[in-house]
């Protein structure tokens, strides 16, 4: 099987994250994987939602927005959809799965994924990158707030897709491979290789058990490469 | 370990069924999971949306809608929130993933799902009637329209919950245990036991592979006495 | 002259009121007119909207809904257009009517009607149905919040339609001689036969004053009927 | 009795309609009934609404509209909630009781009627303005148009409210009077003297029979003095 | 070069400014300038907006809109897009400009513009008479309110438009000039002579340095003559 | 006086523009201005807006927008203000006077100016930005479509900010500069020297004319750089 970039099943793209790219933000990345290019911010408020009861320890959420042409065709600004909204729910699950809410004390981070460029794979480029993002922002409370001694992290957390393209599974699919994919899956994981979130769809092409386990392999692998790459960019911090 | 209604850990609550509930709709049921009940209703539309380009054949697509006591405190009616969303996607997806959307030929059907009372699963229970709504839809169309000789279904669709309580995978978890669920998981799957949607999360307890299988093996079983439930009541038509 | 379902001009649909149908609100009741069936709710809050002043006792409100296929033609969810509104505003007032705010205390009862079937007269069932969910979630106070001994009502409330079809004013329209009546009415009135609302319009036939009396004359007669059957329902809570 | 105003229980305050006031429209009065006044303007279009079928004659509409200051209390602009829907849905319902839509041919005449300044008695003054205004925009189709050589009209209408205070029924309550009112009744009838719309509440105090049929009574002797004032500032145009 | 109206070039169009016309609001004028006529009102209110901080005096803000047949073609009701919001903008910016909002003391004075008809310069006509109203409502809090003894004003404002239509620069269009206008510049300036807001356009017609010049120079002497007129309407109050 | 970057008064801060930045866009470049940063994209449509009457040529418009950390405080995402209308309705002015709207032929061209980190002067900088990436869609229009073989371009434009920071007329104001500034003024100009706006705004401080001629001087200064740096990235294009 030929992938568009001639990469193997089991390779991800090229992926870059840089740190600390815009001077106003308490934590921000830049985050590309292959043609997808996500600029994640952290943002830090010294409140809770009013739904969170008081000394119930802080809040981590998450945003989710594409910029109008970093789409093939041009999106209408400023519209949430049913996609940008489920986006951003996972993300913030994501994130809140590996942060201490009760040692983060009571403070909100909110966590900002804005695609510039789309090639398949934002929703998980945004958990990669907005893991990134959320670290220097706690670090920041650390440093500039003497918040707390350790960040509030419980471990690492990144996101890959996979899926199945002509009867293959085969990992971190870019927009043409998306586009055919049979199967199309979503899978959150943590340093350690705990599941925190598994989202596998198939429209059109209902799927065995079997087939199911093979691109959790997959997405498993893809995962541990995808924390390497935030244990060097972040170094000491985690 | 002891269930709120003394179930057994595999056991599914009490399903009913009620077929054509309505007077005005082309297909309708009232699904009742326990204290889950939700009215399903199917409507026929001799057109398609806009974006479909001629010649495709047809679509099917849903809606999920709480009445504001259907859970113990009032919800603001009129709102379709980022949950709302998800559900609603998630159950066009279903419905689609075992319809023949071309033999339906260039019409839209529009389930809708509305909550009369929640305890827990109304996403799943809202799959599981809303595809008894599509078939008699269908069956109008076949016999009122003579759209077809055989509906265009390729399968049956069920859904049930699984989630985590208490360290011991459960099956169809009511309010109170998905309250208090460390991981949730939804599955979709259809008559041949064929996945369409696996969505596990686990905010707060990453879980481990291991798990994520135990957990797909009781949905497996529980959609396979969803899918029975089915067939009797729609009799003839699958 | 001959109505849809041979009843006399003076006669209502058959009526039926089951109380207490879900399981979360602290009122509710399905009420039956004929093929107009509405499911209607009575929520208990312990405060009062922002507007009343302090000190000055309780309030009553309503909201009215319809189910996407309540009709025969589906309806776009989650819009309150001005016909929503004027019905709502209308069952509000009805229940503030027969309601001793003062009495109440400082708390907000809310009645949703949702109609699940239409076939004409849905704002009158919603006042007599949402008056008996109201009378429960009062009873309710009284038993589990000892808010009060007595419950704070003046009177019973119930309303009708009235119209003027082929020249002959008949009582309680269904949807098809709704649409073709030249007058149409909706009185609502007490048991103990006091006016609260006379709701008269004549798009395309402007009526003598002479045909008001008779049109008044069958509601008022109506209304008396479907206080009996209040009474019937609530026993010694009115 | 004392009014505030020191009229006679069954008084008007003193009217006066200005006609052809605004440069731009095709019809349009200024109405003053005491302190209240409303600027009514009628704008013809050569489309009518989508959801009227072809061949079925024309349309008359209304909107209707309040300036912030009109009021003793700023209101938000740009709002308009469930009072201003109901109300422009009289004032349009009154409109089309007396227009021949047929005679008036595929066309929308859409009239605004903007609150200067309000004292009571807002949507009686619009109904009875705009019909003035409707009046100039029919001659202007039919002097600049060509569109008929009668004026689409069956009647002319007016409208007035007439109330309870202290226990006696008045005619055309001021605002002062409106806020302390037992019962409000707004009535629309036509030249002829027949009844277009009676609309009577008591939301704190139901009322009897009789009382309502005193109303009434005033109510009528009110607007034929409307309607003559209207025959006389549109001279031969009824 | 001949103007419709037969104006000279440098000449305004006739100005009336007619104070106190509303009952309710604490300042209100109407200003006609030719055929725009203007309704201006001011609103005190005792609070500040939320994010100006405690001890920072007090606020001024200006909100504009167009009756729905101010202008030829019908407008729709209740929408401020783009160019509503600029005017606004500009019309508040120029009445803080000449207040002394230490001396107004922690209250808002909202100035409300509505267009009742338009014939061109209505933002210009809204600031002049906007200042009016201002003023009213300054001198009821100091008459009403003893809120100071010298009405906290630093200088007068009025504003004008001036264009270049067929290559020549004049004053205070009217629409059918601003239609054709090469350059289009709207100047407020203040009762001493200083600028406050110049803003000149040229969508079209990039201009020269000295066009421009030649516009500033007949806007600051039409602005003259704007303040001339305020201060006799307004007498011993500037 | 001292700037807090050292610059001199009538000094641009670094100016970097890069072009094509983007994969999907048809024109694109990023421009930094000292810490403002702004990504500038050009999207074509073959259709032009509804209002626009065939056979008149085409149409640029622009959009503008913030990212929620472009700024110290996050904003919150999706609003379009009245700030942010008034800032796209000038940026699509600018980009109209110098294009050859009839020679374009009936296409769109929507410039998207998206702010990634702002820091004074972002109108500005999306106007000189927005320019390079019309071009870029200009000439992928004669590449690719061979629309035209000339750009239809008249002139090259930019824009550039002047201010008044403690009595002194400075250029290119970034935010802490803005900040304390007495009056505001942004020019937009074209490659030969012609103006295209000029908004000079003192809300607190009302100025003479000579200010406004020393400001303007400024202006034309700093745009006349600007012009000169779009001609070295765009080379032959223009």
């Amino acid at each position: 099987m030929n992938r568009p970039d001639g990469r193997a099943v089991a390779a991800l793209r090229p992926v870059k994250i840089t740190r600390s790219v815009l001077m106003h933000p308490e934590g921000s990345c830049l985050i590309e994987m292959g043609n997808t290019h996500v600029l994640c911010t952290a943002t830090v408020e010294e409140t809770v939602p009013r739904w969170m009861r008081e000394g119930k320890g802080g809040w981590v959420t998450a945003e989710y927005g594409m910029l109008p042409r970093s789409t093939n065709e041009r999106i209408q600004r400023g519209r949430v959809g049913g996609r940008g909204m489920e986006i951003q729910r996972l993300i913030g699950r994501a994130l809140r799965a590996i942060t201490d809410t009760d040692a983060l004390g009571e403070r909100c981070i909110t966590v900002d994924c804005d695609v510039l460029q789309a090639d398949g794979g934002t929703r998980c480029a945004s958990v990669t990158g907005g893991f990134v993002a959320l670290v220097e922002a706690m670090d920041w409370l650390r440093r500039e707030r003497n918040a707390f001694t350790r960040l509030p992290l419980r471990d690492l957390v990144a996101a890959v897709s996979v899926g199945v393209v002509q009867n293959q599974p085969v990992l971190d699919l870019c927009y043409a491979e998306d586009f055919e994919a049979q199967v199309d899956m979503n899978v959150v994981a943590t340093g350690r290789g705990l599941l925190v979130e598994v989202q596998g769809t198939a429209e059109g092409f209902p799927f065995t058990r079997q087939r199911h386990e093979e691109m959790l392999d997959l997405a498993m692998s893809g995962v541990k490469e995808l924390v390497g790459i935030q244990r060097e960019v972040l170094g000491e911090l985690v």
